[in-house]
């Protein structure tokens, strides 16, 4: 694939380069003295110096051999003794919404990390506003050097049918994508069903991108391993990020698919097979590391793909192989490695230099021979970016929120009645279709706070006053308040949740008015709030600010009672149908093992 | 890069290939219970099913899963107990014309080996018909289930100004050859001073190649193994196969460079290298294998890529390692590994079952999902090519083939004469710039058969009576009588040497009239005498016939009293004039150290 990411293509420099190497022409950079980690043979080569012109790789001095005839008098020479130099970390599967910032503020928070390439996954923004706001996403990125790579969302909406989303993709508009510059891949393939009986947008999505010679991405969370995952792979996907067992892992390298190795914010799935998969001892050249999600305090405090590697090593991956799983064996699956993936002769100088490979921390980091950033700091300012209205302007609400919208009108006598609920699991994104009795009155449900069942409401924010919105219940967060927010996969709908309607209607009131977010109210009070006016997703704010105001959201759940771990991302998956067993959308409950909808009342 | 070597795209049969793997259509063919070479993972995985439809896999049965659920009434099921299932093998730099057949008899010749795909370089025939030749070929090649993937050539001549070809390529006619189906790649760029001086044409040829996204593949024997070969690979050049030590080796993988380690007929360089390759327990994913040039001989009585395994192996290198290089190592370099190089869902069915990984006999071949070849037989019959006129027509000499040319006029008196000549180095390819003496009668430099000094003489055969020829002589090669060949390198012009003008004419004119080949001729008898109409270069005859008939002139050269190895091989390459020291081209000799003309008398 014709790469983007870079400051010139090779064909337009290659004869300056050839000339640096030869001594003809000085290079703009030499870094000298380095520990060069090798990915192509796996070695660590003492003391090489490298050379670096038109952004790319243009001399690798080996063995003795230095790259002083490459020294002119304006170069820029930078001594490595010590230091490892590491080609630029890439992240084979992330999704930038999940850190509550914009591209170029997840640009400024990660490159200091080490991370020089990223693919990206918008189906959050995707959802709220289309392939439009997609654009406006890379705009914002385009800012910066952090090579933020595109892979179109597939699944938009995430299911068919049950739910009003903001915008939806189809094979037609992949098709599209693929032709725009910024595009490597389809994004994860989550209808994995759709895959299995064929169906048409899902499968014509696969074949648009094939077509354009770009790989499909995956997403297969179903146990089966044999007949399923064979079809999957067959019909076009050839990588997956939803691995538990290292026998999910094996049997996807041994069909040829990459796997990816996911260690995110809310699913460490390191542990899980790491240990057995260095055991086996088997080819890891189909391996890839990944985060999937990082959420704003992740990336201040433990870093990014640094992270993940320091992750790994300590699970007893050797580091140099390590490092190939988020250098070249992801360049190689998205057809960018001729550019990319590792620093040698004619590669983009992505180039990060470190203090050892256990801690990972980059004391240096070029991207395409610029460098980037020193001991941590970035050293590229990014202005705010001026997002247009579209993008800012997506609660549309219209005169919806009302008193009587958190009211749950029934035709039954006053007493007690039996509702179907969402069960809560501790630390888990299951829910459990269960069934329990609410008090009603005066005609109407209530919450019962006393044996932890709130009320639920979820809003299409989508379609102003013409949207509809539904009524549920949820049984296991043990609060008293109310908590709304808008980042609800994956429509990203309004959702509130609370045991009294009027801090109910505050909550949602606040998000409203602030453009989306989340917020926690208790007794009319406002406790914490954190403000995502872009898409209702994406703060304007630092990284480092929206972390803080993430923590004071998680004090406010503890606050208000709850114990669970990351209620947030608990209550966040509530909405998303492609989950077992039972979510509520804005239509009402969808029994995601049937996919069928269901009543509220159970009796 | 999309692939046309394959029955269907993925993408018009994508949705089918799921469904035989769910069990709801049944597969055309079903390998039961074979070893299956996993080429991803580096395992041997006992007792595996492999499902084919739409000639690609499409389930794969591992780990007491079968394939039974892909079996209807018309599916072939082929029992593989005890057989192991490997990948197509792939040659990843091959002249199809070294074998002195055509591609489609080559195609016949080496599938049997379970070679599935090569990567051809037809720099032969287009040194003498150009493109249009090289289309033709292709047409030929297109015949057969053979994956024959074109590699442009990019040295044609292969150096300039000091000979006449019958045809150039220049970067303009590479950047058209991108376009076409078959090409996957520029062929071996030969003209390494070129690239490191920036040569317009040469780096041209390197830029409209990276262009089209595809890769350009190396010949660099230079010893500099440091700034010249950084150069050369900064400026683009992905492979290479000129490797003579394991220092060459590393030097290139570590330069991110592909490795082609090589297994010819003439070259045989994996001795020196691959047991210090196999000791120093690097990564050899950049690593590939090749024969570059294939005799008859070889092929017929040795095999193909099989018998390069074997020698592999045989050296120590692990027989998984070695199947690697040659099968997804190689498509991942060619950027064709989304549809080969494993047994994995979705790929072409290209699967060769073997007796064991010692011998890599192969018992079937499938190319596709077709049986091609059982028990070293193929399948496929091949029809002689109707090669067109201007293919088989190519002894282009006017009347230029008279005794006079035979004869040396100087313009000195009857005596002896000191005079400049070709002294051979047995079994190597350089030759000497020598001065011996020889005797002058009647005012003509005559051959000095006692002292072993041999008159040679080179006709342009491709401008008809406008052509040149020259003169010169050679010291070595121990023969009375004449000898005669149409395959030249690289211009491929009717080389001509003897102790006699006699014997030398009826030689020349023997192949004028077969339309090219070799022959020997002793006391106006001819010896012997393969005849190769097609370019000059390739017979119409199966490999077989032909492989008789070279020994036959082997049988000849020793009859006649040469002592050397392989003393065709090295008359072939007298005109080489990339090679020093001392060659003699159409034009006259070339000092192939200086790149100057040089006189033939050197008093």
């Amino acid at each position: 694939m014709i790469n983007h990411f870079c400051k010139e293509p090779l064909w337009e420099c290659h004869n300056a380069l050839a000339e640096v190497a030869l001594g003809k022409r000085p290079a703009d950079t030499v870094i000298r003295h380095a520990r060069l980690v090798s990915v192509t043979t796996h070695e660590i080569l003492d003391d090489t110096d490298i050379a670096i012109s038109h952004g790319r790789v243009a001399y690798l001095g080996i063995g003795g051999h230095t790259a002083e005839h490459c020294v002119g008098p304006d170069t820029r020479v930078v001594d490595a003794t010590g230091l490892y130099a590491v080609p630029g970390l890439m992240d084979s599967h992330i999704h930038i919404e999940s850190s509550m910032v914009g591209p170029s503020e997840y640009a400024r928070a990660v490159v200091p990390h080490g991370t020089t390439g990223i693919y990206a996954d918008p189906h959050e923004v995707a959802n709220v506003r289309g392939l439009e706001g997609v654009r406006v996403m890379w705009e914002d990125a385009a800012r910066t050097p952090l090579k933020t790579m595109l892979t179109t969302p597939s699944c938009v909406p995430a299911v068919l049918g049950v739910e009003d989303t903001g915008s939806s993709i189809d094979a037609s508009q992949v098709a599209q994508t693929m032709t725009w510059d910024q595009t490597v891949a389809l994004g994860e393939m989550m209808n994995f069903p759709g895959i299995l009986s064929g169906e048409e947008n899902a499968t014509g999505e696969v074949a648009e991108t094939l077509k354009a010679d770009k790989v499909v991405t995956g997403h297969y969370v179903s146990p089966d391993d044999d007949r399923g995952l064979n079809a999957y792979i067959s019909a076009g996907v050839s990588s997956c990020h939803e691995s538990g067992t290292f026998d999910d892992v094996i049997a996807k390298l041994r069909m040829g698919m990459y796997a990816q190795l996911r260690q995110g914010s809310a699913w460490l799935n390191l542990p899980g097979y790491l240990p057995q998969l260095v055991e086996s001892g088997i080819d890891t050249r189909l391996c890839l590391l990944c985060t999937d999600d990082s959420h704003p305090h992740t990336i201040v405090d433990d870093g990014h793909m640094d992270r993940v590697l320091r992750t790994a090593v300590s699970l007893g991956l050797d580091p140099v192989t390590a490092i190939q799983m988020c250098t070249i064996n992801c360049a190689t699956y998205f057809g960018v490695g001729q550019d990319m993936g590792s620093i040698t002769p004619g590669k983009c100088a992505d180039v990060v230099l470190m203090d050892d490979l256990k801690d990972f921390r980059a004391r240096y980091v070029w991207i395409d021979g610029d460098l980037v950033a020193r001991d941590g700091r970035a050293l590229f300012e990014v202005e705010p970016f001026p997002w247009p209205d579209f993008m800012t302007h997506t609660m549309e609400l219209g005169d919806t929120l009302t008193p009587q919208a958190f009211e749950f009108p029934v035709d039954r006598q006053d007493g007690r009645c039996k509702v179907r609920a969402m069960g809560i699991t501790p630390g888990d994104t299951i829910t459990h279709d269960i069934i329990v009795d609410v008090p009603v009155r005066d005609g109407k449900l209530q919450a019962d706070g006393e044996n932890d069942v709130l009320k639920v409401c979820v809003f299409d924010r989508h379609h102003g006053s013409a949207g509809t919105h539904s009524r549920g219940f949820a049984k296991g967060f043990g609060i008293h308040g109310a908590l709304a927010q808008t980042v609800s996969h994956d429509a990203h709908n309004l959702l509130v949740m609370g045991d009294n309607d009027a801090d109910m209607l505050l909550a949602a009131k606040t998000l409203e008015e602030c453009g989306g977010g989340e917020v926690a109210v208790q007794d009319g009070r406002v406790l914490a709030l954190v403000e995502l006016p872009v898409c209702g997703l994406m703060s304007t704010e630092r990284v480092e600010v929206v972390s803080r105001k993430v923590s004071a959201i998680e004090a406010a759940w503890r606050q208000m009672g709850c114990t669970l771990p990351s209620p947030f991302m608990t209550m966040g998956v509530m909405s998303l149908a492609c989950v077992p067993e039972l979510r509520l959308t804005n239509r009402g409950y969808v029994n995601c093992v049937s996919f069928k909808m269901e009543s509220l009342l159970a009796e």
